[in-house]
């Protein structure tokens, strides 16, 4: 059950604000991507020589080459749409769903008592809830709840398609990178083998080699693999609570009782985040 | 919701022509296969003996050997297929399905008010459309809705069963053409180590056996895999407007209400595609 | 839509033969098949020692071991059954199943005008299509149409199992015969490793243990594999063919009206393979 | 359809037998895994010496992790479960189902004409059937119909879920087994390289590094994979016999008429093995 | 069918314990995750310097590197969820759910007979059974059985959730652990290949790189893999005896007959455990 219940309901009204602001950037993200970058960085500085990981010429290979079959495979609009996606929906908090529920629920009873025209005032603090704002929006503008619904119904399965979409990219980069870095380490060795004359350059030469097979392991499996897992699971998130605020907003739209809303979202929230507003 | 919406009609339907036409080829397809080959080009070059590269029997054995064995797969018949649907459906540029489908709408507005033949003067304009423009065809014929229907459906699953085919087809060579590599290396390898007397020769005949396993994943990772990626979504968006194009054809063909299409096209467009012609 | 329409019944029930002799031989799939292995003994002769490919002691390995591995997953009778079942269904010319239906049509006619007696003297020229022979055999003995349909039917699931269950052992020996050439690869490892005194012989026994692998790529994707698919392939067409000559032997049993069986046939043909034999 | 019609009923009876004992050991099956382990045996005691092939301490490693991970996976339980389906239903013969399904309908008609008193004096000869021996025992008790069948369908889905667990069991293994061999062989590989001073120790130090890979390639593909196989289609015949003795031995306890069991019996049968006994 | 029958029902009633603490730890459990562990310590022990075995610096890279990764592919809450749980549903023994359905059989009698406030008295005893001590504190205060039921069900499904996040968890690292294994060698060996000029170094250098790779297979296959099987086996054991004691909780609620009860756990119980407490 959620820790939000009906005890707090005076005091949640006066302060009305959306759950947690999507607007802020997930630290948490940012920080556990970080830390196998910073591990391997550290091995490589402890070794000596910072320098011989670099090589702009196998940088090239490994992140053109992913990019361009990626492409190829899409289009150029689906590796733009993946590039916003990434940066908007990776790296920002999920919020709540009991919390976003309960915060539904205060609005659409503000609605049922004091008339959908007072939510005109509320609108500012729901800048932050994206589809919530924009439902609300257009029932203040009296538009009834089967259009709020439909229109509503078509944003949030627009928005979930482009997130399927960018984790088949994510996942496609994290397939393709691996193979780019091989082939780029082929060349390097058959570059090296073609020249044996003088052996101190083998170690070297089979070095740089190594470098594509070595930045396409950390593209795959420390940037392209997690990124897709975790927009795979915010996706499922920010689904679920577009799903309460299209209920809410439409049921806001028919001015139906908050009571009929409340059985509404319990239906679609997971067992241990139902809510018990009315009590 | 599409941009052509009811506001463009009078304009429309002055400069009646279809979306975009399907025989201008697709430059970003192209130049995104083009990168990851032009990258790996710059690599060998700069790296200074690009002849080391290039050895006509390797060649042979990776490209020859997967052409057979997926030959044996599947039958001449199917691979001549895939060579065709790939230069048709893979390099064009895939049409809108909203402009298609309210292109489709005007002609069948056309219709309704000036009558099945009116269309006769509209004809070349459709010539782009490939299946749209037969199913006009047939219908100034006086041919009935339901013969159109049957007919223009039984074209489309034809041609949705060929690039399913064509998909197993290059996904089979992606899959067979590292093996083949394989192959090639250990046949490289062996002659190599029966003969290790001239020390100098081991880096140059082990450079040319790790070529066919270069040509192998160069093949497979940046021809057939992006091309049945990119096949398998063309195909999609073809099938999604030859279906509007028959649901069109048949309608004009029962001289239904356009307005009844309109409905009938929006169930099976995309969420975000629905066209909104009658207002 | 076919080929073979109704203008051409005349000039077929004249010159009434099986679409196309399951007897030949289907020479593409063997050619095709035989091009890898070409271009590989190209290579190998081109390298100047092809008796350095020949070790019988890993042949014996890879072959015997895939052998005994592959037989104790299934029993010794599921290999022979597939070992029959790959000559007679893998390297014999699939035939047309829209000539097939029309033949089959071609038969019921006959027997609709002239009785069923009079198929008769057309039965020596069905020898080839088999499971049609059986059913039309058994229908001039007067059998009724249920009981044709049973046996026929009961022949066509077993056919179909004995084709599912060669392709499960063939894609098994595809997956078991790499295993048994690392097994080999590393019997010669282990011993080139213990006897590395005279380092002229490492060369040679190496090019030995590599030899078992060598031999088990070829096997796997060059023979099995490609056995595999064509197999599943002809398995499709074949059934959907024995298919109608079920339908088409049961009709002529029943003594129903052709035009009954071709609308009959025409719901289990592919769209454009669809027949329209009486116009 | 089975060699054992109803022309054999006569003759079947006097000699009533059940089909196939279950206790006899399936031989094919031991020698077709005995093969790879003859031919790979073979190359190393050609190869000289055979000493090389031996290590305890990558036997342990191999073995016992192996058992240790997979015992981690389940339970001790499990694995001796496993141990016991492995000895009892792999390396046993899978009776004739047509066989099963006759000889079950003599006894059926047995019971019908001479009461089910009389099964007593042919319960001996029943012994090696396993569950139609304990059916037809508490149906001479007296059992209702619908007991036996509740009792023996337990213990027949009880049965089954053994044999799913056991392939699980050793398909983990088969999983499990490659890596620690991979895990035994870089242990050899530290070892080996942390003592390079003597170079004549390197290779006998690779080659005992290379045992546990070896080891583990055995176990996983000669020996778990194999058997897991076997197991599956041995387990899917029992429970194909199982089933029906569970139809016979409850229809007996029903005294229901044997010609009712045989359809009954016919539903369960695949296509090529459906009997005809009464004609 | 289970052990624990009606014959023992009033030396049961006697003893009224639950069937198996769940406080005690799994030996068996940590016994055989400890087994390879033990095989490899010994192995690298009698290799003569265990020295070799040790770098912090790889240690921090696989171990930080696959937690970094994995807790940008869930959240620091899943992560620290998953710990909880592995501690505390991997190394706990599974009660046998036959003794819990009998158990919770004994409880639902005496409520019976005896009136649900008299379970006051042996709610002590139920301490360890968790779920099943919480529903009847709530039932003995007078909730009503529909109540209990959609309470208990709430926490029976977050459990589930929980565990099946975890195995998820588990899995990824799993998958996570070699490629950071393999990013570690690779540094490894750039370092190595760039500082040639020493050759005595090579070695050592070599085998630090090769570290990494030997703690990621230690940690893919040695602990996560088996974590994540033993949890879902055990998870699927909790979630079937937490069914129970809903059933039974709830039955006691509504103050059903237990006979009711015990058909209604016959339902949910696997075959072989049912149970015949009324008999």
């Amino acid at each position: 059950m959620s820790d939000v219940d009906s005890s707090g309901r005076a005091a949640a009204r006066k302060n009305l604000q959306a759950p947690r602001a999507k607007a802020s950037i997930d630290v948490a993200t940012i920080a556990s991507i970080s830390i196998p970058f910073l591990l391997v960085i550290a091995a490589i500085i402890l070794g000596g020589s910072p320098d011989a990981f670099i090589d702009i010429k196998s940088i090239f290979i490994v992140i053109g080459g992913t990019f361009g079959v990626v492409m190829a495979c899409f289009s150029l609009r689906d590796i733009s749409t993946a590039g916003k996606v990434v940066v908007q929906a990776v790296f920002h908090t999920a919020r709540d769903s009991s919390a976003a529920a309960v915060h539904a629920l205060q609005i659409a009873e503000i609605s049922r008592y004091q008339g959908v025209l007072a939510l005109q005032q509320y609108l500012p603090g729901l800048a932050s809830t994206g589809m919530f704002y924009r439902g609300i929006s257009i029932a203040i503008d009296g538009t009834p709840g089967e259009k709020i619904e439909r229109t509503m119904q078509r944003e949030l399965q627009a928005s979930a398609q482009r997130n399927t979409r960018t984790v088949s990219v994510l996942r496609k980069a994290a397939e393709i990178a691996p193979a780019m870095g091989l082939i780029g380490t082929l060349v390097g060795l058959v570059q090296m083998l073609g020249n044996l004359e003088d052996p101190s350059t083998i170690g070297p030469s089979m070095a740089v080699a190594l470098l594509t097979t070595f930045y396409s392991a950390i593209l795959s499996n420390m940037v392209f693999t997690p990124l897709a897992s975790k927009l795979e699971q915010n996706s499922t998130e920010e689904t679920l609570i577009n799903t309460l605020y299209v209920m809410a907003a439409s049921s806001i739209g028919r001015q139906e009782n908050p009571r009929r809303l409340e059985m509404l979202l319990n239906t679609v929230l997971p067992p241990d985040h139902r809510i018990d507003y009315f009590g």
